[in-house]
């Protein structure tokens, strides 16, 4: 690699035509070692070359030969300079010949024309919450102040499970709505249901071990139980969720020890697990010496009558675990949740996140906990359940319009509804057409058939509510309900032609 | 499945034993419903059984008869009771036979006595930070200040890149202190190091791809790397970091097209990349037509000398990814940092983000955007600097009794320092057997050896000194060494018995 030194001609101090700024606030000799380096990376400065002396360069610049020092050091230190007794400084001899100068600054490519930046939310996203109904201001001071009453304990060591008053709030608060009779040291707090899909995976199942989930459903759990080793087998489900008989009837299902399920809510078909559908599940996992993990993510909005009990509450196996998430209410992107352990694998997840800081933030953790544990959190739900079923009221009202073309299925909750297209759509209509004409027209409506693992892929749509007033819902319905009725008018013309 | 109806006996009103509760705050009509749901499940009243009609109940427990249909309704809904039309409510006969009363309560396992419960951290814990040097009324102010200013912004869906002023802030930051010119259009907000990769690794190779990862270095890496679908390749380095000429000369790495590398400090033998391995790594990156991967951890922390300028200040190609933390900074726990792709990636992580929620919280983005722009952030840094300084130089001065036995190299950067064994240490101890012997005495030293992929796995301790006292790593220095020695003197023993 190395070879002889070679002398640069004309390489002392000043043709290479150093300067110092005396006004700016880099130091000097960072100044000094940054030109020297930029004339080495291109080119101006071969390998091998004779740099100036220290001595030469601080006269040159008129600065303290202790500048001229450091900024050799420096150099001389990254690789770039060598100094011999005696002889100076040199280029290095080990540097690979340069190519060009300075490395263009990294600018984004424009954005692609097919990909919209990101926008406010428009209806009927799924997922959408409304701003205007959020607590901000008593969020933001309880921000404060759970930093100003904990920082320093945050920043120490926390406990992997999460932050202990959050795990109590939540422990309590799932016993009162949900059934559940947990103690806070089965309660981990989870960055969302992919981490604790994760979690469950790494301490619940052996590698390779295949693991039931809802088709249609909610594709990123089979995405992370494909990220952790395990074999996701999607079974088929109607909208009262996974039937035990059908994993039985499933080849692919053969041997499988686990199930993910939404029995609150099925997603995206949205009905609730009748409870003979619960108990044959459970006895399903005890045979198999299984677990089943109970995916709920938004059972607090249920519009008539009380929600129904959690699984989790028939478990007498220690055979299921609790995935919940303050998504649906607090907003995604807190990226909080989470898990209830069957306390047989309390140990083996200690384990698991020893090792790895949890991929949950620390940051709102307090807060929460004071939010859930003050009851602010259910006032929160019950205010905002109101609202939301005047909206979902509105939706079906708007939806009546175009009843043949687009059935909205009733529902009593959630936060989306589920459009099903009726004998006035011609059958070569695909849902992602029919989608992708709505984009056109401003509106977001995501087709049913993508929630598929495997065909049939029914046609259809979800609508999401939640998020925007009565009289946006109404418009973006009546936009619509003339983009399907357009696409149906000329797929009709297209079949007969 | 389904059995002929089974008339109870005696399962009218009377003998079920219900009663209500007015001064609850849970409504009659779900007391109702919560106890006739416990006697099905208790198995009281078997499948097939009539109950009590709603206007027996409501005479029985004097509640209003439309309380008695709520809690019916109720149980219809979810799958308990089937109505027939004139013959009352009957127990559904879908349900298994019931096996036990109610589940018993999830209480966790009693804490198993090989793992302490989590404990604030202790000498010599790698990436512990001193809860003392956080500015946590400033960054409790930040936090209010944030949610309050952009609060609905927050929820709306943001940008999967991440907060935009925190992005223009780290591409500012990096700018200044870094030498890297880029856009904060190229600027992604991660949840840290494993979610940087997951994401480089899902737009930056094809699945199956061979990416070379240092050895001894974070295993975290190759971890992820793995859950990826990736193939990660352990190279082996020295303190220099990783030479492109041992990637050719490693059979396993045929093929790689990528690189994950520490250059400003290799993790866990704490040198610096010099500039020769650099270009080199970059010339190979070239000729495979791959991507490096630049894991900055701990950059600001450099005692002498200004910290050399990023690897990906060099990348004239784009094939230089730059992955950084704010974790030594703010604490771990924040789960925040940043990756800077290269341009030809932005479109690929914006399609790969675009279906899922970024992994990295909103909540303290607005808080730490404006803790880096407005120069809190670089103050926190400089004055955390001297006072690790002063820290390192302790620990270094406590050590220089255990010469021979324990050898602290010397290091300028960082925030831990390895311990080589010296030759007074007998070749048959390993460095994990000198680890639990510190944990008995209550001090935490990390193997050396646990850091390898492969062997030769060299034998040493990291010792963290970032987060403590100069008194107490003094103390802890002593109280290692003398665990040190008495393991030393019988495992000379050991060997000459």
């Amino acid at each position: 690699m190395a070879r002889p030194p070679r002398r640069a001609r004309g390489a002392e101090g000043a043709s290479l035509a150093l300067s110092v700024d005396r006004g700016s606030a880099t130091p000097l000799h960072m100044q000094i070692s940054a030109q020297l380096r930029a004339f080495v990376l291109a080119g101006r400065v071969a390998p091998g070359a004779r740099l100036p002396s220290t001595r030469a360069l601080a006269a040159e610049l008129g600065v303290a030969r202790s500048t001229a020092v450091l900024a050799a050091e420096q150099l001389a230190a990254e690789g770039y300079v060598e100094g011999r007794a005696g002889a100076g400084l040199f280029v290095s001899t080990r540097l690979p010949e340069p190519s060009c100068p300075a490395p263009p600054p990294r600018r984004p490519p424009p954005p692609p024309a097919t990909s919209p930046p990101p926008a406010p939310w428009r209806p009927f996203a799924v997922g959408a919450l409304d701003p205007e109904l959020f607590p901000h201001e008593a969020w933001a001071r309880l921000l404060q102040r759970g930093w100003r009453a904990h920082g320093g304990a945050l920043l120490h060591r926390p406990d992997p499970f999460g932050w202990a008053p959050l795990r109590a709030a939540i422990a309590r608060h799932l016993g009162e709505w949900r059934g559940i009779d947990c103690d806070p040291g089965c309660v981990v707090v989870t960055a969302g249901m992919a981490d604790a899909t994760a979690l469950v995976a790494a301490c619940g199942f052996p590698r390779g071990t295949r693991v039931v989930v809802e088709d249609p459903g909610y594709g990123a759990i089979a995405e992370e139980l494909l990220r952790s080793g395990l074999r996701p087998v999607p079974v088929r489900v109607d909208a009262g969720g996974l039937d035990a008989a059908r994993i039985a009837a499933t080849p692919a299902a053969r041997g499988a020890r686990g199930a993910f399920v939404a029995p609150a809510r099925q997603h995206p078909l949205g009905g609730a697990m009748p409870v003979d559908r619960r108990l044959a599940l459970l006895a399903w996992a005890r045979r198999v010496e299984g677990l089943v993990v109970e995916d709920e993510y938004d059972s607090e909005y249920r519009y008539a009558g009380a929600p129904l009990p959690a699984l989790t509450s028939l478990d007498r196996d220690g055979r299921v675990a609790h995935a919940g998430s303050f998504s649906k209410v607090l907003g995604r992107s807190l990226r909080l949740g989470y898990l209830v352990l069957p306390p047989a694998l309390v140990d083996a997840a200690r384990a698991h996140l020893r090792e790895r800081p949890a991929a949950a933030s620390i940051v709102a953790q307090p807060a929460l906990a004071e939010f859930v544990a003050s009851g602010d959190f259910a006032a929160h739900v019950r205010r905002t359940r109101r609202i939301y079923a005047r909206r979902l009221e509105a939706l079906l009202d708007a939806g009546g319009a175009w009843r043949g073309l687009l059935d909205i299925e009733p529902t009593d909750s959630g936060l989306h509804v589920v459009v099903r297209f009726g004998p006035r759509m011609p059958a070569g209509i695909d849902d992602r057409e029919v989608a992708a004409a709505a984009l056109q027209a401003g509106i977001v409506a995501q087709p049913l058939s993508a929630s598929h693992a495997r065909p049939p892929r029914r046609r259809g749509l979800l609508l999401g509510f939640a998020g925007f007033p009565e009289e946006a819902l109404a418009a973006a319905m009546r936009g619509l309900g003339r983009a399907a009725e357009e696409l149906a008018r000329r797929g009709g013309r297209r079949r007969s032609a």
